[in-house]
């Protein structure tokens, strides 16, 4: 069981933050993430595209930004939980909470503070009724071992860098790649879609354009795929295959914790941003682009100040009789659990006379 | 009479970031500070301390962050009265609003946004029931002109930078320099200690510690100052001089804007922060750390948040009929009103077979 004071659902940009906030007032965080590294979206999705909207940058790249944040938080000894999906909350009688992840890790904390983004990210399925009769056995939406696929028949489909990349790479291993995309037009960089290009000419990958696969067919097991082609003169297709893997990008979904009883409006969890940002579960607070009130604005900026005003009511929650009284870090510096202290220069008091 | 979407009122961290979140809305701003350069308490009172609670910075000094924020909303065309403090307010017919600084300068706009920090920074008066009699009549609280003091008798009271750096600087102008401190210690840069001890040696400055100046007089003018001593045993000595200077420091006060009819708490104005941090007055808006609310923070992290919520608020005031759609500066980019454009690198998009 790992203990904490506040358990951060969610280590992107904002729940990065809390940790900083929550140290500067002693308090210890711990971070969950199903993705397997810090960072959230920035890391995942867009780590080398710019931001211009943080305050006091009038550039950064998504990555840099959150190296930046692991460095100012490094002090204050973050714990992490990564590639684990939080799963369930269990409050028990004292009012803390029991949160466990999808590979049964299990975390207890006074506060729960759910900084999930947008949720976490799952793939986009193609509109094809029979899709979910054919999961696992012929039809997987992520790759995870290329080997899988060593001398197969593999139909992939999509028009971005992921179905770019993985045609390139499967060739060499799937004893037959087919690239099924709607458009003649692909969206990925240069490189891969010359190399598709050419490996096209040369046979090695299958391209069939202005095409999509619309139904799966197979006993129990996946065994071919129907393609129907923009020119209607042509007549469907039925392509004998292993394994159909679409790869549609990956779409967020606020996953298990939709089900924890949380007031929930337009996928978001309502909070109160008159005061705290705590859901209607007291202890549970919500912070960043996966909360929702009158006049939210989903940006990071917004998450970091909702996770500074967060910390001050999680630590009157933690310490009920205890006042706190804020201090300028510019004043007192940061003293980090480490041992760490970082603090201005001070003025020299000397007595004269 | 000056022009403008939104006019802000001080031009600290978060009055400067709010020409940013303006601007991605195309809305132009104008900013008025008493002070004469942008960065407010950050440029004038701690340019070269670190701050260490920005997100994104492990550590920034003050005057850097200022730096990288006039940097950051370049594109967006600022306007600037500097050296100028607001002093009246007046409502139009049509809603809009019409400022007139201690210039008489004027300032027109359909919304303003009051981001004075802890308000214009006046200096602190010794407890002394006479000192009002004597203000102007030899007795000043700021040093503006050194050349006032030539060959002329002066009392200078305090103990830190102020005190010592001018006592140092007047022993060569004033034909006698008393420096008066309640300590023994002084709090100041280790170099202007010490020369202030060196001066006193030579008989250049008349330091008097362990005493305070307690009563001020002279018929009209001030004519000497009475200075009572720690010790007990010696009588208050009657001290003959042409000019008293309190150097004590600066202390905030909010100045004109309290008597503009909003309404105001604990020396902030409060506002509704569970929308828009709009004040009792419908089209002004207050954000930073002259706002107060329920659980309100004076860090500039939060300042931020509150001039991007401000933004869309004011937004939808000067556009009643537009609807806004917010877009990522990600995905968008950032197009300046100079015909600048920053964007993050397009995926290719490249036709095959």
């Amino acid at each position: 069981m790992i203990k904490t004071d506040i358990l951060i659902i969610g280590a992107g940009p904002t729940g990065l933050f809390a940790v900083f906030e929550a140290g500067l007032l002693k308090l210890k965080c711990h971070l969950i993430d199903a993705l397997p590294q810090p960072g959230g979206q920035c890391s995942e999705i867009y780590p080398k595209k710019p931001i211009y909207d943080i305050p006091g940058f009038p550039e950064v790249l998504a990555g840099d930004l959150v190296d930046n944040l692991m460095e100012q938080i490094k002090p204050f000894e973050p714990g992490f939980t990564l590639g684990e999906r939080a799963e369930t909350i269990d409050k028990q009688d004292d009012g803390s909470f029991i949160v466990t992840t999808s590979k049964g890790t299990k975390h207890h904390a006074p506060v729960v503070v759910i900084a999930g983004g947008l949720g976490s990210f799952e793939p986009r399925k193609p509109p094809i009724p029979s899709i979910k009769d054919y999961e696992d056995k012929g039809v997987a939406y992520i790759i995870r071992d290329p080997e899988v696929y060593r001398d197969k028949k593999v139909v992939i489909a999509g028009g971005g860098d992921s179905a770019l990349d993985w045609s390139i790479f499967l060739a060499d291993v799937a004893s037959e790649v087919s690239l099924v995309h709607r458009r003649k037009d692909f969206r990925g960089a240069l490189d891969s879609v010359e190399k598709v290009e050419e490996l096209s000419k040369i046979g090695k990958i299958n391209l069939i354009t202005d095409a999509e696969v619309v139904d799966l067919k197979g006993e129990g097991e996946l065994d071919s795929v129907v393609i129907r082609h923009k020119d209607k003169a042509r007549e469907e297709e039925i392509k004998e295959t292993d394994h159909f893997i679409p790869l549609f990008g990956l779409s967020p979904k606020l996953g298990p914790i939709a089900n924890w009883g949380l007031e929930i409006e337009k996928n978001a969890i309502k909070v109160d941003n008159s005061y705290d940002y705590q859901t209607n579960i007291p202890g549970i607070y919500a912070i960043g682009d996966v909360n929702t009130y009158k006049g939210k604005l989903k940006l990071i900026l917004c998450g970091f100040h909702e996770a500074a005003i967060m910390c001050q009511s999680a630590y009157q929650r933690i310490n009920p009789d205890k006042k706190y009284v804020m201090k300028y870090t510019t004043v007192s510096g940061v003293s980090g659990f480490d041992g760490s202290k970082k603090e201005a220069k001070r003025e020299v008091v000397k007595s004269i006379n």
